[in-house]
């Protein structure tokens, strides 16, 4: 996919479920910025229009806050960024709501003890593929999963120089989440393969840990050759 | 690790089950390059020694063919680099000869049909858990899974540009690895967790597998941010 042919997201309407965490705020932030219209879904929408209240002073962009099943209902593409301890239950209850729509899962599901993160065992096989079981009708994709939360915060940060893997089995829903990544600067959207492959990139987020730890740092990874 | 106390690698003897196999081959070729002492294995002493007069021809290397369980008595660090298919079977074994060393695992368990490639689910976890489970008088360690095995026999690459990821819970094995990784020009060891996140490190050649065919490419990738 070269430039010309990406498609045009600022079109669209990006929402964002589970929007006050870490993650979900934080990729708010950068949609924001570079100009897209982004619905902040949380359970209370007040808390959520809190959050977007401090990210259209931040970032002068179009971010408002609902809760997440209003978001769900109107967005065009709807980000899945909340707990993994939540997921299964917040999605069999929007299963109406997200019908025909693009959903991108970047939700890792991880277990921690003394010697630091792993992958826990999802029946589905990943949280993506979870989000599919979950959602017959609508075209579920996995994306964002290795961007650090504390990077998305910081607007030191004006380029991430790190690409955004994104899987999934509809070459339009994956060129158009392709497109979102790289609003973000110095990001690329690599299709990095179909659903049934996330489970390891969901995975490899316990990896960075592991690499953060060690280094002392926020990694994340590009892929070479491309 | 600085450079000052990165261990010296080239007083190994690095051995390689599975030396004929494109994988274990490029790796020889690279290691032979690279000025490290090379004991090439496979289950034909004769296919092994044939395999290793044309490195030694290539490379003017120090590269001599053996048969594995001969590779896996004489070599100081063991590289399996044999199809998942004969795995278990070779590790098994092994064990005896194996018994002290530090291992390396650089197997993918992948299966492949009309869609590409993907995980096999491995009983304990990892092709790497499965050798430490087989071999638990070694040190295991898992690496080397995502350069090109292309790549590794083309003279033509004069710089890899990309980082092999070193798992294991062994300080000494990991920075050990990690040097020897080192030793191909343009390539990083980088310690990437616990051998109980080997899976998703291993799986993730399957999403590698379906960015070369989306992108026509060998891909691999590198660590930001450290």
């Amino acid at each position: 996919m070269t430039q010309a042919d990406a498609p045009d997201i600022t079109t669209k309407v990006v929402g964002i479920l589970g929007g006050t965490g870490p993650q979900g705020r934080g990729l708010a932030r950068q949609f924001a910025r570079a100009g897209v219209t982004v619905l902040l879904g949380s359970r209370s929408a007040e808390r959520a229009e809190e959050t977007a209240q401090n990210l259209r002073e931040a970032t002068r962009g179009k971010v408002t806050g609902h809760d997440n099943a209003a978001v769900a209902s109107s967005a065009d593409i709807v980000v899945v960024a909340v707990p993994w301890d939540g997921h299964a239950e917040l999605l069999a209850g929007l299963q109406e709501q997200l019908a025909g729509k693009i959903v991108i899962d970047c939700v890792n599901p991880l277990g921690f003890d003394s010697h630091g993160a792993f992958a826990l065992p999802v029946e589905e096989g990943s949280a993506a593929m979870q989000a599919r079981t979950l959602l017959p009708e609508s075209i579920v994709t996995a994306a964002f999963h290795h961007l650090s939360a504390v990077r998305l915060e910081d607007d030191e940060v004006t380029s991430f120089d790190e690409d955004v893997l994104v899987l999934g089995d509809d070459r339009e829903a994956t060129d158009l989440v392709q497109a979102l990544a790289a609003t973000l600067p110095g990001v690329r959207g690599v299709y990095a393969g179909r659903l049934r492959n996330a489970h390891q990139v969901e995975a490899f987020t316990a990896n960075l840990i592991s690499i953060n730890r060690r280094y002392k740092a926020h990694a994340g990874i590009t892929v070479t050759g491309i």
